[in-house]
């Protein structure tokens, strides 16, 4: 099954926002195990719409269409599909009335062209918009299946998970049945992975293995076919097995997580409370923790302490390592660390010193960079980093080798309760 | 003049990373004045990429390729351009010798796969890569142009200003030309801004005026056809001018600006120290804030005082505004501020407080959000929003409304010397 992208939008053409939904929707058909062939971007415009719709229909199976479901004259997706596979558009009953809720709950008054939102193709799937007014569509047709998803990202990634992935793995069961696991890697690279697995990759056939590199991460993606859940899950986990053994040390978790989500978890599954003090990565760490909700149970707090004077003040760093070290050094890191567990009185601190750039700082070049983490047993481990690329890739790079670090260690004193 | 750019990757077809490149690439041409119509992203397939290329080549005047031009077997990019346009590649001597100088620098052996990437179009302009090794191409035939650049953006992006566009600029000067200019809202919606400018926009010709939104903020651009610089800003002017007078409590900034950086700037401009308190937005605004280099003389620090515990320890916030208004209230905010600017000794501090879900807190709703702001008087200036969204919508939204309320208070002190 081929499916392809068409983002409906001006704005995406004149470079004002990114094609996020593209990569979102690329990246959830790869997990069904649906190929994405074309990712393409057009304004708001009625001709050339109709062209690149009537021409991806042709060289594709599914056609998944972003945006142009909104109120305005500009919105004319759904027009442009009614056009070119000759349907008519009725109002959905449903999706009139959430759009008259939406405004009574804002208050506001519904101006006529709201209406427009509520139309749909005759005869397709109506997915709800829980996050806006504007519904999505599952609309099929001489064997094609076309999907209509509202722009905004805020509405269309939820509507896709709840709405439409259910739908679609229903009519997967039609075919060979998928299943499929992606194992993470931190802290090595794509080639290093490939190298260390190359006899298993090459002889695998049931589950295959996929390796993909990006965001500083490498991730394993197994893909078993199998009509038998039990079965194709014991497949998975012989392979999983194999793969664990060669290159388990860089493995730190399944699926959809991220680095930040299982430090999360494992800090919410044995109750350990954590502060930070960051220099270079400015509150990156602390923001990233706290875009996960419930984490007021395991985060204290943090003290982003840019400037010197904030670092003796706020984190007690001592004089003597400030004048011999410097502030990017691993003795600034680790007083850091013991600053913020004393200051927050948390089980866990950890802290983040070194050059974002673009500058050198203290004839250190940018890239370096310190982290420091301490546990109850009170010794802080430092960790030094040389990273490349921009300012700000560097920071989040930072952040990312913190929690990976974090992870390792909490592993540790999991299996040593004598420093725990 | 139509231009379309085509990416060039599976692994964006995969969903592993974000098609940054277009992006940049669709701004920098709407500067020039260059129209982007389509944007395509195909993955390492020699047939799909011809065929995107010959249907590019036959819609638009320029088509600019990334990505491709690398030393493995699946770079295929200049190899199908040769075959389209039945042109030969040959060996570019300065790339060549750059690229052995790129393995020399780094004291690496060179495989011979990468001198391939020295391969150049016969008769191709060649784009100088100062951050890699494959060097991008301007290559004209038969009255079209096809321009090749390499996939990562921190080689693209340099060789896009410094080695495209002189070139591009050149010959762009034989056609009418295009002076443009992007003026930027804030805490005004889409619609009411274009109701507000309705007649204005229905009548101007030149400039025209082209509204959009995007990530919370509405954009106006205003685009003049004329030979004469200094008459098409006069005409900018005019235009802008009648803009203000409508709309220009909303305005707050120019082209490619964003909230933040014109707080940084203004910042920098007044030497005025900032420093922060974050509770819901968890260190998002100083992280943002320090995603600008040179931030270290205007940012003190700040503290993410999570829990109720520490907005107490740290900020002095009193048990009297927690236990009569709770810390999602006005009140909290100030203390917050207040304990902020006295903490880190600056000039003005923000705070930020409230219910970023997706649970109600202390009785209040998801979107909640208490701002306070204050500069030199010592006078806690206090904001309330409701937003709407998701978790980090509602974060990302209550960073913006900071930054905008702070650059209004900014406004008022620079022009009540008294206060400042």
């Amino acid at each position: 099954m081929r499916a392809e992208i068409l983002a409906v939008g001006s704005e995406l053409l004149l470079g004002q926002i990114l094609n996020t939904n593209a990569k979102f929707i690329s990246e959830q058909l790869a997990i069904l195990g649906i190929d994405v062939y074309y990712q393409t971007v057009i304004g708001d415009n009625e001709k050339r719409l109709y062209d690149s719709l009537n021409l991806a229909s042709q060289r594709s199976d599914i056609v998944i269409l972003t945006g142009g479901l909104g109120p305005t004259k500009d919105d004319l997706t759904k027009e442009t599909v009614a056009k070119l596979f000759q349907t008519k558009l009725v109002y959905d009953k449903n999706a009139l009335f959430s759009i008259e809720q939406y405004f009574i709950k804002r208050k506001m008054k519904m101006t006529e062209n709201n209406k427009k939102q509520a139309l749909i193709l005759e005869g397709a799937e109506v997915l709800v918009n829980r996050n806006g007014m504007a519904p999505g569509m599952l609309f099929k047709k001489d064997k094609k299946m076309i999907i209509l998803l509202p722009g905004p990202p805020k509405e269309m990634e939820p509507m896709f998970v709840k709405e439409l992935v259910p739908l679609l793995e229903k009519m997967l069961l039609n075919r060979g049945k998928i299943t499929s696991r992606v194992l993470r890697f931190f802290n090595i690279g794509e080639s290093a992975l490939e190298t260390r697995l190359e006899t298993l990759i090459d002889n695998q056939t049931n589950p295959t293995i996929a390796p993909l590199a990006g965001n500083g991460e490498v991730t394993l993606r197994l893909t078993v076919k199998h009509e038998d859940d039990g079965e194709a899950i014991r497949l998975l986990d012989a392979t999983e097995k194999e793969i664990q053994a060669i290159v388990g040390d860089y493995f730190y978790g399944y699926d959809q997580t991220s680095l930040m989500k299982q430090v999360v978890q494992q800090l919410k599954m044995e109750k350990w409370t954590i502060s930070c003090a960051e220099s270079l990565t400015g509150g990156m760490f602390a923001s990233e923790l706290t875009s996960f909700s419930g984490v007021s149970e395991i985060f204290s707090g943090g003290t982003v302490a840019y400037s010197t004077k904030e670092k003796e003040k706020q984190l007690q760093v001592s004089k003597e390592v400030i004048k011999q070290d410097g502030v990017v050094s691993e003795s600034c890191a680790k007083e850091m660390a013991l600053g913020a567990k004393k200051l927050y009185e948390s089980d866990i601190a950890i802290s983040f010193t070194g050059v974002a750039g673009p500058d050198k700082q203290e004839g250190k070049d940018p890239g370096t960079v310190y982290i420091s983490i301490v546990g109850k047993s009170g010794i802080a481990n430092g960790y030094t980093l040389s990273l490349h690329g921009s300012r700000n890739a560097i920071r989040d790079r930072a952040v990312k080798y913190g929690c990976y670090y974090l992870l390792n260690e909490m592993k540790r004193w999991k299996s040593s309760n004598d420093i725990f």
